[in-house]
């Protein structure tokens, strides 16, 4: 694959069995509860329960496990809100080389704490004034490191796309053609590679995004077909969710793929990381329960159906926690 | 099987079957953090995902799937400080039976309303000054309601023991043999029929219980070889694991089966509950993680070993859960 095509599925698939002895391959759950209370059945791909509690560790690890430790001796450099940050520090420590994550001051504290934790070394920056991306850039520059991206890189794409594989595969297993899938998306990395897997396995389903209400920049792109840039940069609880706009080769993929979005607010969201402690026995974070949250609100006419739902991660601070807890 | 005749693995084997619809296959989870800190590989199996929250619903469903709703218009009663509450509630929901369960007056108020929220009715005693299983016998006579016993009885073992299965079976499929597991226990029932599992599938196995400490019972059973009594019936943070002594027939078949016995104290369990959270991202109750909390604690050597532990309960009042979280 060349570093600026496209990722396909068959990419996806190679990723697969790359990271399939560093990463766990998350069960599929359901919840009677969840069930009763939407009407339909729901099958649930718990990606806090992924090595660094989210996702981000599939397409960090599938991207740096391909680095030659030898080649790059001066490791990764990635700029991530937290936990891109912790896949990329996970796998780089995995794989001996150091590496530096840009963050910005405002991270929750488990996310700083947990990449430091994995070895990284953490520079932070001023989210509203500074641009960590050319920080990053800078890094990279300066020590002859490589920048692991966020989402738009082929090999992180494929890489997120391993969940999207794991639930199809298991899904089929379980006799469920599932109608819809709801998933998550800031930058649109996992979405894309979700999209690569079930274009080929499950072309039926009909593929949706969540965003936080005021990021609802992959609807308004899919709306005007162009990447659409959000006005806000903060103001939402979902801190893993604050991308400006869909990534380039994200977004010719979902582009494609893509049959809907749908936007939460704080409170939905707020109902759905409850929910999910009460209900799931979970611990789900503000942007990992975006999908959950959907259905809850009632924005996906469940009944009768069978809807995937993605809580895409797991790093959520004691003090919000128990704060969004005692309030439900 | 006779009512009185101690279970078999083939009780385990045909409970699994009539379970399997209703009851969730809970997966095994790891996580590369417990394996770092204990040296071991650790394999989880967490029954917080199961429905209702604790495994304690396997048993009831598979006892109560074998009454006629005909035979038995009147329903079932229990007593239970509350997972076993849940399960026989939403198990006699699931058939259309009625239930009436006692419970003490100090239970978690999440397990309260959730074995209302199943459509039981609760009577509440004073665990201290009123014999609840009295009170349940009363109910039972009175109404012409059959008795649904926590732990003692064939049926509730052989539903517990699909734990046991499932688990060995996992661990096998993944080319591990458990060098040792860790069980929480009370009534013994789980563990006995764990045992009938691993007595089958994976002899080799070392299967342990853990207790809380001033209600080791178990410990001090099986180095008698009598079924010794707690002097004390509250006081432990483990509201789940405060029966007054093993079972009969439960005893029975765990004095032939036990490897050893491990007692936690409440700070240690603590400890595993915030590990929970932070590390597994699974919401676990205090009974829920003495397995944990004794692997944590060292009180087994896991160095160079395969461990399986059992977390069995995440029913936990938010205060109690954040109160934990904000001391850890």
């Amino acid at each position: 694959m060349q570093a600026h095509s496209l990722p396909t599925f068959h990419d996806v698939e190679l990723a697969s069995r790359r990271i399939a002895r560093e990463a766990r391959l998350t069960p599929l759950i359901e919840s009677p509860a969840l069930n009763a209370c939407t009407g339909g059945r729901v099958l649930i791909k718990p990606e806090m329960l992924q090595r660094t509690g989210s996702f981000k560790f599939r397409g960090a690890y599938n991207r740096i496990v391909q680095l030659d430790a030898q080649e790059h001796p001066r490791g990764v450099v990635a700029f991530s809100s937290g936990n891109h940050a912790q896949g990329v520090a996970a796998a780089a420590q995995l794989r001996n080389l150091p590496a530096v994550i840009v963050m910005p001051d405002d991270a929750p504290a488990m996310k700083r704490a947990n990449t430091e934790s994995y070895g990284a070394t953490v520079v932070t920056c001023d989210r509203a004034r500074q641009d960590r991306r050319a920080i990053a850039q800078g890094i990279a520059e300066e020590q002859g490191s490589v920048l692991v991206p966020a989402y738009d890189d082929p090999h992180i794409i494929a890489g997120q796309g391993t969940v999207g594989l794991e639930l199809a595969l298991e899904a089929r297993r379980r006799d469920v053609e599932l109608d819809v899938l709801l998933v998550p998306c800031s930058g649109g990395g996992l979405i894309a590679g979700i999209n690569l897997a079930f274009e080929a396995l499950s072309p039926r389903t009909e593929v949706c995004v969540v965003e936080p209400e005021g990021f609802d920049d992959h609807a308004r792109s899919l709306d005007t077909g162009q990447r659409m840039e959000n006005e806000l940069r903060s103001g939402s609880i979902c801190d893993a969710l604050l991308s400006a706009q869909p990534g380039e080769m994200t977004f010719e993929i979902n582009r494609r793929c893509l049959k809907g979005a749908f936007a939460v607010s704080d409170d939905e969201v707020r109902d759905a990381v409850a929910f999910a402690y009460r209900e799931l026995k979970v611990v789900v974070e503000p942007g990992g329960a975006v999908a959950l949250a959907a259905l809850l609100a009632g924005k996906v006419d469940a009944a009768g159906k069978s809807v995937g739902i993605v809580l895409s991660g797991g790093n959520i601070d004691v003090d919000q926690f128990c704060s969004i807890l005692n309030a439900s």
